[in-house]
């Protein structure tokens, strides 16, 4: 922890504004209290246990994450209840029986007969009892079982007479990133949920348990009306927000807290460039906001407190280069108003993908810096 | 080292092709040996001690880095002699200048007067004398003094009178991406060449020392017809090859020595599609074949052994998810083709941006496999 000003610090650094994120945390905690349901963050955004930590002490109950290495990692700094949102493959069974062993009470997901065979052989010959949830497609963008197909029923069998525990049913209605009207995100959400809970009545019609219905994604998670037979909501990108879910229309520019500080290199003043020492590796390569409403390139320039700078981006990218420019009409004043050395933010397209390239954060709380380290590879 | 087969590999996992990468560094080296040029390879690429040793064992003169952090991390491995090929900016002299007082031979490079003016007044101020290179404009893509420009002069000038040893002048002609006919790229090479000698020749006529004259991007490097005036290339994406250097045309799908290894995990059979656990997290988001004129998506799919499966690209991706499919027709026969559990590698549309998701290499020798760590963050 260092109260040295942002001017000390190394460029490119990943910013987190304390204030910012404390905000979205409690926004999205204070909506899944009221709609009555528990909050199961997705932590592959942040990567991060101080991010974590700060999600379960405003009420999240246990967490979602994408590999293995995460679970491992966050269950190794204390957290227990982990659900493993990517499907199975009989590969990773050991190393999932072995969290399992270690006391970690992951969950694990299929969305296949083929897969919870497999699940099924394999814990029976470990003489393990995993926990397994189904995943279920509710807006065709990715995997999942139909709710109305005989697959999931076969699936959740396979399962169950296997010896298994079938634990629910969970869904990510990924389609709701490419809308962006309250009207259609609300439809979406109450699909996610629909049909998510009739796959869960689905399963019970035919005598199989399903305790837990899990649904979410940020943009649904923040629309949605009414949860009615859902049992816990999962979200990931809310932590820090982003460029993306500002096109969506789920989050302000202000309420992004997730910044990279960056500083001016030079000028190609004739074309009205600023170069900065932000390029993709610092960026990532999302060029998430390209086909939504306002297209911000590789991201929308901020002053160094964080105040946009109406109409400047981050125009194009080589690997540790960004080229800043205004967007229409070139500055012809470019030099004078960033001039060498002028330390930058950076908002990012996808706050999931632009963390990830990053060592760690820079938590940014007043003039107190403080480092938070990230989970990285698999 | 172990001699476990792939399938013993936790997936996703970058593995390198030793046999291919070691062909794509002789290729180049020969190249410039019998164009009578020294090779200072751009390691952004690989980040990574034991690829940089394979190309200076071949006959590389020094290494080129685009941060500083690199510069120390492959001092701190051996390597003295490196160019730092981003623009200077004075909050990064005191720790190049400390790079050099612990012996590393490390060049800076400048492309403004103002930025000259503050190197020079910082070594000054320190009793340093920082070797500055001149960054050239040869194509326009990006930073660099104008070659026929009084600024060129004048900040060498700078430089010179300054009292900082100016050392060369180097570009980049990033343009050449963009090509894909052998007279385009032979063209783009003499003209990224001609302007570069032509700004050395007006700096020696003004007066001033220009010893080094560096050039080089990989496919002016693999183009160009001859070098006369150079001193040195310098080249990165060559060691390894990717699909967009295959668009290039600088290089066979057969050369590419990155690929990611990755399990299919489900099907969505009535969609064609077969689910990997290699999403954009493991691919990077480039899609840099996306303008060329072959798209490959995030990737080509090819069988565990790498030899590629004509027509399936990863279509789509998700954080963790890859989406298999197709191009132009739904393959119905999808499950059966890549069952759960198949292994496949992807080779890459950009092998520094895919490789830079990746803590560690697994460097594939026939049976031989080996974990090769890389650098990371800044």
């Amino acid at each position: 922890m260092t109260t040295a000003p942002l001017s000390q610090l190394s460029t490119p650094a990943a910013l987190v504004d304390i204030a910012r994120m404390q905000a979205n945390i409690e926004t999205m905690q204070s909506r899944m209290n009221a709609l009555g349901v528990n909050l199961r963050p997705h932590v592959k955004t942040s990567k991060c246990i101080d991010v974590a930590r700060r999600q379960i002490a405003a009420g999240a109950r246990g967490i979602t994450v994408s590999t293995l290495k995460e679970a491992e990692q966050f269950f190794a700094a204390g957290i227990t209840d982990v659900l493993y949102a990517v499907g199975m493959v009989p590969s990773k069974l050991p190393q999932a029986k072995a969290l399992r062993d270690r006391g970690c009470d992951l969950k694990i997901i299929v969305d296949s007969v083929e897969a919870a065979t497999a699940v099924a052989a394999f814990g029976r010959a470990h003489e393990h009892v995993f926990e397994v949830w189904l995943e279920v497609d509710t807006d065709g963008h990715r995997a999942g079982l139909a709710p109305e197909g005989d697959a999931l029923i076969a699936t959740g069998r396979a399962l169950h007479e296997g010896g298994m525990k079938l634990g629910g049913v969970m869904t990510h209605a990924g389609a709701s990133y490419e809308l962006n009207t309250s009207a259609a995100l609300e439809a979406m959400a109450e699909q996610e949920r629909s049909r998510c809970v009739r796959a869960a009545e689905r399963l019970r019609a035919a005598g199989l348990p399903c305790a837990n219905v899990s649904v979410g994604s940020t943009p649904t998670a923040l629309s949605a009306q009414r949860l009615d037979g859902v049992t816990e909501v999962r979200a990931g990108v809310y932590v820090f927000h982003d460029l993306v879910m500002v096109n969506v229309g789920v989050a302000r520019m202000s309420d992004v807290a997730l910044s990279v500080l960056t500083t001016v290199i030079g000028h190609q003043k004739e074309k009205g460039w600023a170069l900065v020492d932000a390029g993709w590796m610092a960026m990532s390569r999302d060029r998430g906001t390209q086909k939504q409403t306002h297209d911000y390139g590789y991201g929308q320039v901020c002053d160094v407190d964080g105040n946009p700078v109406a109409g400047y981006v981050v125009d194009s990218a080589n690997q540790e280069h960004g080229i800043i420019a205004r967007i229409g009409e070139i500055d012809a004043d470019i030099a004078a108003r960033f001039p060498v050395g002028t330390m930058l933010r950076i908002l990012p397209n996808h706050a999931c993908a632009t963390a990830a390239q990053f060592p760690e954060y820079v938590a940014v709380d007043g003039a107190t810096l403080t480092a938070w380290p990230r989970f990285y590879g698999w």
